[in-house]
C-alpha cells in the first residue's frame, strides 16, 4: 500500500528500505533533501492518494509537535497519522485532539530493535482505535519480524497505549542491560574465573539468561575482552526516567528499574556532591576534623 | 564413553536420560532405588572401568559433602569427579583438596537449563585442570546445547570457576526476572495499557529485551492473563545471596542484583517490622502519638 | 505584630496559638466554624489592618488554590500571603502570578515539626523576595524555635525556594526514618542482640546516630518493644515522590531516599504483582511448569 | 577503679584521659612507648591488682586476635578482659573462648562517638554475662555521656551483642549520612533554592531532621559551602559491609542500608567496569555497533 513516511534519519530510513522491499510505496520526506522523496511536507501530502497514511518518525518533543501540527494542516478527513517516535506516552492524546480537530485519525507506535530492525524487523506496539489500526496492519506487518503476528506486534490499548507499552520496555532495557553489566563486573573482579569472555558466550545457549542483550554483549567482549576502549559513561533517552516518573505516580515499587537509571546518572558525575558530603561528615567526627575546626 | 552418575533427582535424572540418548554409557545412583542403577556407591564404583568418571548431582552442602567423602573411599589415583550441582565455589577447594588425598582429580561444573535442559540442553560453565576437562569433554558435549560448543560450555578457570560462573548467572537472572516483573506490573497498574498480555506477547520477536525469560513469562501470562492464581511469594536458592556477599566481599556495586534479592525476602514477610518501625515514628511525630503518650 | 490565619487544622490550630503566646494578634479562619474566628475570608480580610500579611495553613493541591484564589479577591495592594502549607514548589510561581495581578505579594514557607512544633518551635524556610520575608520576620521568630534564627529559620532563595527545601527536607526524612527501621528489624531478627530497645535507647547519648527521630523510636519502642499493635502499613505524603522525580529530572541519584519511598509502596501492597510475575518465572523453567504446560 | 588498658592510639588514648579525669587508675600499654605506661603486656598485667580489669582498643582483625592470644598468657582465673574494638560480632565467641580456657572472662564492647566521645562521652553497648557487666559498670559510667545511664549505654546480650549493636549502629550512620548527601546534592543541583548553607543550617531545630550528623553537616558546609576541597571518595570501615552480610543471612530487606554502601564502593573507582558493559551493549545496538562489526 501506500505510505507517507516523515523523518528519515537512521530509524525512518532503515524502515522505508525494510517497506519498499516489502512492496509498499513510500514517499518520505525529510529536512535533509538528500535523502528526501520530496520538498516539503504539503508535496507529500500531495504525492499521496487518500485516505492517505503518514508515519512519524522524528525525534520526541518539538519536533514531533512541529510535525504533527505541519500534518493537521496538509491532511484531510479520514486521513491516519501514525507517529512512530519515541513520545512520551502523555503527549500522544494532545496530538490525536489536534489532529482530530481536522477529521484526522492517530495512531501511536512503540518502535524497537534499534539498527538492526533494519532486517531483524521491529517489535511493534500500537495504540488508537482498532479500525484505524487494522487499516494500518500491511505497514505493521512489513516492519515487524517474520513469524506469527502477535509475537512482533501488538495493539496495546487506546490512544498512548504504544508509546506506554514502549517505555516499560525500555525501562525493563534498563534493567536487563544493568543486570549483564553488574555480572560482566562480578566475573572481572573475580580472581577465580580466569576467562571471562569464554564463560559470558557459554551463556549463549540453554542458560536461563540467554537473550538477544546476551548476544551482544558476547560480540563485545569478543572484540574488546575487558572493555578497554569504553568509557563507563552511559546517556539516558527518556524512556527510563518516565518509567520511573510513572511507577512512582503509580506507587508501584520498581528498584531495580530505578536502580539501573540511577547507575546511568551517577556515570555521567566525574565527582558526586554526595559523596563529598559522606566524605565531609567522615571527616567531621573523624580526628582531624578537630584539628581544622581549632582554627 | 562410561560414566557413573550420584544424584537421579529432577536434573540428574534428565541428564542420565540425555547421556543414553547420546550414546554413553551411565551408571547411576541413587539413594532412592526405584531409579537407582545400583545398589551403593560401592557398586557404583565397581560397576565402572577405570580411569572412572562420576557426576555428582545432588542437593549442594551436607549432601555433596557426604557424597565427595563417599567417593574418595571408593574411587583410585587417576578417577575423575565432576560436581555438578549448586555447591558454593567457596566449597569447592575444600572437596579437590579431599579428593586430591586420594589421587582423583576434580572439576565443577555449573549447570543451568531447568528441566528444559533435557531437551534444549544445558548450559555448562567448568572449572578445574584443562586435562581434566578434556578427558570429559564428550559428557559436556553431550549434555550442552546443540550448536558450537563454546556456546554452550566454558571452561571458565581453575576449580571454583564453574561454580562462580554459575553463581554470577543466577545472579545475573534473579536481576532479569525482577526487570521484567516490574515491567509486568507497570502495565498493569497502567489505565492505558489495556492488552498486558498481547503487549509482552509482541516482545518476543524483533526488540531489545527478547529472551527466554521473555518467552516464559509470554507462556505463564497466557495461561492466567493476571496472574491471579499464584502468591507473590518468592524463594531464593542460595546463588543471589551468594552474589551479593561476592560483590560487597570484591566491593563491586551491584544494586541491581540486591534489589532483586531484597524483592524476594519482603515477599515472604507476612509484615514488615521495619515498616512497623516506619509507622511508629510516624505515629510518634503526627498528633496521635501525644494522645497516646499522655497516658 | 497583626496576622490573618487560613486552615486551623492540626497545624494551624497550635501555630494560632504559638503566635498570640508570643504577642501576635492572630485573626483566624475555618471552614469549621467552631474553631474559626471570623465567618468567611472576607471578614478575615476586613478585620486585618493593611497593609494585611496573611498566613495560609490548608491542605494542599485545590483547597490551596482555592484558598488562593479568593484572597486575591478580597486583599489588596502591598498586602502579603504567605503559604505555609505543604503545596508542591511548582505551584508557588502560578500562586504568586495570581497575587501579583492585585499586587499582593507572595511567600512560600516549608514547615516543619509536626506537632511538637506546638511546643518546640518549627522549622521554617522560606522562599521570596528579601523585602516580603523581612516584613514577615516577627511571625518567623515567633513559630521557629528558641535560639540562633538561622538554626530554625532560612531564607532559602526566591518564590518556591521554600517548599522546595521542604521536599528535600522530607526526602531526607523519609532516608533517616528508612535507616533507623532496617536497623530496627535487623536487630530484631539477631539471636545475639537479646534486648532491642536497651539497645535502641543507649544510642540516645554520644552515638553518631543519635537525633530526634531516635528520640521518637525509643519513645515508640518503649510503649511497645516489638511494634506488636502496628501494622507494616506506610502512607507517603507527595513531598517523598516529589523528591525522587525532581532527583530524577535533575539525574541526581538518590538511591537511598527512592528505597525509602519504594518500601512504603511495597508496605501498601497485599499482594506484590512483580512478585507473581518473578514466581510464575520459576514455575515456568521449574519442573511443575512442564506438567502442567502439557495440557 | 583500677583497669588495664592495651591499645592508646586515637581512641585509646582519649578513653584514658576520661577515664583517669573520673578518677580511675588506669595501665594503659601501646606498642608506641611514647604513650605507653609500661613496657609490655606482662608488665601491665603484673602493674594490676587481681582480679584485674583490661580493655582493649586495638585494630580488629589480627592486632585484637594477638592481643587476646598474649592476655591470656597473662591473666588469671577471674579476671576480665573487654573488647572495646571494631571486632566483628563473630569474633567474639572464640575470644571468649580461648579465654575461658584460662578462666578469664570476656565482655564485648560496642562504642561510638569518634573523636568527640574524649567531650561529649561514649555511646556503649556491651554483650557478656550481667555480672561481668555489672562489675565493669564503673568504667562505663566514666565512658558515657552524662545523663541517664540507659541513654548511653546498655547490655545488649550475651557475649557478642555489643558487636553487633555496634554493627547495626553503623550500618545506621551509613543510611543516615547518604540521606543527608543525597538531599544536599539535590539542594545543590537545585536553580530554585539559592543559599543551600542556610537551609542546612536552618533544618538544626524544630525540623523532623535534627539530628547530630545535621549539626556535623552544617559545621562542614560553614566551612566549605560547595565542599569543592573533598573529593567524593568515601572509604568503608566493615561494620557496613558485615550489616548487609548479616541482612542477607536473615533475609532482612535492608535497601537503604546497602544503597549505601554500594554508593561507598562506586565512589572509589575511577571508571565503573559494569557502566562500560551497558556502554557496550548501548553501542551495540545503536548504529555504530553495525558499522565496527562489518570489519
Amino acid at each position: 500500500m501506500q505510505l507517507g513516511l516523515v523523518g528519515l534519519g537512521r530509524m525512518g530510513f532503515n524502515m522505508r528500505e525494510r517497506l519498499r522491499a516489502a512492496g509498499h510505496e513510500v514517499v518520505g520526506y525529510d529536512r535533509n533533501q538528500e535523502v528526501s522523496d520530496v520538498a516539503s511536507i504539503a508535496d507529500l501530502a500531495n504525492g499521496l492518494t487518500g485516505p492517505r497514511i503518514v508515519w512519524i518518525m522524528v525525534p520526541h518533543g518539538e519536533p514531533t509537535k512541529q510535525t504533527i501540527t505541519a500534518l493537521a494542516e496538509v491532511l484531510s478527513e479520514g486521513d491516519l497519522v501514525i507517529e512512530g517516535g519515541n513520545s512520551r506516552f502523555t503527549e500522544d492524546q494532545a496530538n490525536a485532539a489536534l489532529l482530530a480537530e481536522h477529521g484526522v485519525k492517530y495512531v501511536d507506535v512503540g518502535v524497537s530493535g534499534g539498527v538492526w530492525g533494519a532486517t531483524n524487523g521491529y517489535g511493534l506496539m500500537a495504540g488508537g482505535d482498532a479500525a484505524d489500526i487494522e487499516r494500518a496492519l500491511p505497514i505493521f506487518d512489513a516492519l515487524r519480524p517474520e513469524g506469527p503476528r502477535e509475537e512482533g506486534f501488538a495493539h496495546a490499548g487506546p490512544v498512548g497505549a504504544g508509546h506506554y507499552a514502549k517505555m516499560v520496555h525500555n525501562g525493563i532495557e534498563y534493567g536487563l542491560m544493568q543486570a549483564y553489566a553488574e555480572g560482566f563486573e562480578l566475573l572481572a573482579a573475580s580472581e577465580v574465573v580466569t576467562d571471562v569472555p569464554a564463560t559470558i558466550k557459554a551463556w549463549s545457549r540453554g542458560t536461563v539468561v540467554r537473550s538477544w542483550l546476551l548476544d551482544l554483549l558476547v560480540r563485545a567482549v569478543d572484540e574488546d575482552p575487558e572493555l578497554q576502549k569504553l568509557r563507563g559513561y552511559v546517556s539516558d533517552s527518556g524512556e527510563g526516567r518516565w518509567t520511573v516518573e510513572e511507577s512512582v505516580r503509580n506507587a508501584v515499587p520498581t528498584p531495580v528499574m530505578t536502580a539501573a537509571l540511577y547507575a546511568r546518572f551517577a556515570s555521567r558525575q566525574d565527582d558526586s556532591p554526595a559523596m563529598k558530603a559522606v566524605a565531609a561528615l567522615r571527616n567531621q567526627f573523624g580526628g582531624h576534623a578537630v584539628e581544622t575546626n581549632e582554627g
